[in-house]
């Protein structure tokens, strides 16, 4: 077989630069080691930029989010027993979309097969040969049988466990990596939120967050230990401890319910450098990883995506390698700015075990100088809201 | 002797506390342990907010400073190769004033002795009592000679090192405290500064800063670890140091000179809490101590006086407890917006020995986003100008 994008994994990152490379007249083929079912049974959080909003419009795939997706204008921090708004609209012009990363992931598959686009799931040994020349390909199997792609690009969707990254020569790569000394409790029920907007609460007890996938359906997530095991964990347990670290009317206003998802993630930060390898190309979670504090994960995958179909676009339609020579580069840093903003909420809105008096008071007046100054809550709401691409 | 205050400490803060006592009708004796000349021997910082200028001309000890002073409208932050040019005139329609602090303290001392208030230099063996009864009083011995005060409040205005902190007992008081693995290199010369505006340059061999105390005299200082020498630094070897730390125009722009005075501080962040116990009240650097980096150590302590001095003129004049037992509150809620403010300034513009590759790649992509989002700028300006009191 031969096309002209092979597209390592079937996440919305694969999906959405698949979808953007079809309908600029660009052949490609999506390979995942795993099925439709098995990726569309993970639970991911679900809070866009518009960047993001509207690169899924220029799929076609955004039927369902322009219909079913939340506007947040602002969100909440909760701390010393009281909320204090963040307004994103007031501060900023813009919002956030709310619209569960699941429900993107299906709305493009189902456009990508409407368009009859080739995706091969359950793909078994992947494994990328000759990126290092203008003749890379990929070799699989599939239902047993050995399979080969010829290609001009890779693009590596696959996430940070992908084999896209693990290709590449040690000695070509330069990672960069923070581990956070806790873990994040999230738990999804048939319940109303206990508030129209987001909650993020800085409490003693530690950390936690009030957010929703719809005004039925709510999620939310404690701060843990790094070692927490999930069995520890009824719904009751769950539901006291969340309520002991709201303010009042908060926790008095939790509609409990049974839960049907509850799992532990770990918190971490992570870059690697650069994102190209001569014709292999990492986008999103290949390339770097943010603790979701600051909801920047789909939305670096999608400026990734931005950046990268500017690229491939100028190099299959216009012969021009200025785009892809420049991806890493442009794209990069944007994934800093991101990644110094979700360390720094992550920072300032949770409990370290380890962290000094002195530290703790620093929380505490940033905290109060965040929530009293119009230029820090307009720096905090434009990172939110995404910076520019 | 009888007074209403005794302020510990003839530095500007003390000086600053007792002419705005004298000149509301409050009595009150300035003691110090060391005398006149060394006071004025000590070489301080002199970046001044408009808050801490407008407090000096309340005493109508403003003549030089609203003469001398130079008013700046912004600073630059130089990595990179490139100056970035903070528009604290622009971004918050203030400036900052450059004035010595030693100035300061000379025009305080002329007006004080103009004014006929007692000061008491050379003091010894000064020793606080009573502060938790209405009775206060204050022994020390002068020329081998015993005396007491008797008072309504002590002030303790004399610094770090001070006796009044270390009056109190320790179950009384907490402390908060950090310390950098670093100290300052400072050199005074009497050349021209190499530019207008100060300059603070993060570089990969420490931060370098270019000041100055007027337009003939330049005050520069440089990154140096916490336990060097001051012996290890000819002046050739600060100037060739400074010099590859600046930016190339500012470098070729320097222009070198006898040093006349070369020292090394440590830097350390401090607080100690509350800043009242019955009827000693503690000010400024006698219990919280800002690294140089955000020129916040001189405003503090005036802001503190500020607050201190409202809360006498209720005390003595309106017979009300009210604005002392606001005091610590009011004054520590300002003072830990300025810790934090020094402490994050201090981490993004200098090396730290023992950061990760993660952290030196969050310290430039905040100063890449500092540099290019006006609300962060603002949120830098907003801080350097001084907050509100």
């Amino acid at each position: 077989m031969r096309t002209q994008v092979v597209i390592i994994g079937s996440g919305p990152s694969g999906l959405l630069l698949g979808q953007l490379l079809t309908r600029a007249g660009i052949d490609n083929i999506i390979l995942d080691r795993v099925g439709k079912d098995y990726i569309l049974g993970r639970v991911r959080a679900g809070v866009l930029e518009q960047g993001t909003v509207d690169l899924v419009r220029r799929t076609d795939a955004d039927q369902r989010l322009s219909h079913e997706g939340l506007v947040h204008d602002g969100f909440s921090i909760a701390f010393g027993g009281r909320d204090h708004r963040i307004d994103l609209a007031g501060l900023t012009g813009k919002h956030v979309t709310i619209y569960g990363q699941t429900e993107i992931t299906r709305d493009l598959m189902a456009i990508r097969e409407a368009a009859g686009t080739k995706t091969l799931y359950d793909v078994k040994d992947v494994a990328l040969h000759g990126f290092d020349t203008n003749s890379p390909f990929v070799t699989y199997t599939r239902s047993g049988v050995a399979g080969r792609i010829d290609c001009d690009i890779i693009a590596g969707c696959d996430g940070f466990h992908g084999i896209s990254r693990r290709s590449i020569p040690a000695g070509a790569i330069r990672t960069f990596e923070r581990a956070y000394p806790f873990g994040w409790l999230g738990l999804l029920a048939e319940v109303p939120p206990v508030s129209e907007e987001l909650v993020y609460a800085n409490h003693e007890r530690g950390f936690a967050l009030c957010s929703m996938r719809s005004m039925t359906r709510s999620r939310y997530y404690l701060q843990v230990p790094a070692d927490e095991r999930v069995e520890g964990w009824s719904d009751d347990r769950f539901w006291d401890e969340l309520r002991s670290r709201l303010p009042r009317h908060h926790a008095e206003a939790v509609v409990t319910g049974p839960s049907f998802e509850k799992s532990i993630a770990p918190l971490r930060s992570f870059v690697a450098e650069p994102l190209r390898f001569g014709r292999l190309i990492l986008v999103g979670d290949a390339a770097h990883i943010v603790p979701p504090t600051g909801a920047k994960g789909l939305n670096l995958a999608a400026s990734d995506v931005h950046y990268l179909f500017e690229g491939l676009r100028d190099f299959f339609l216009d012969k021009s390698s200025a785009g892809i020579d420049a991806y890493s580069g442009r794209a990069l840093a944007r994934v800093w700015k991101a990644v110094r903003f979700s360390w720094w909420m992550t920072t300032l809105l949770h409990r370290f075990p380890d962290s000094s008096d002195f530290e703790r008071r620093i929380q505490d007046a940033e905290l109060d100088y965040l929530t009293h100054s119009q230029a820090a809550a307009t720096a905090l709401a434009e990172n939110y809201v995404g910076l520019p691409y």
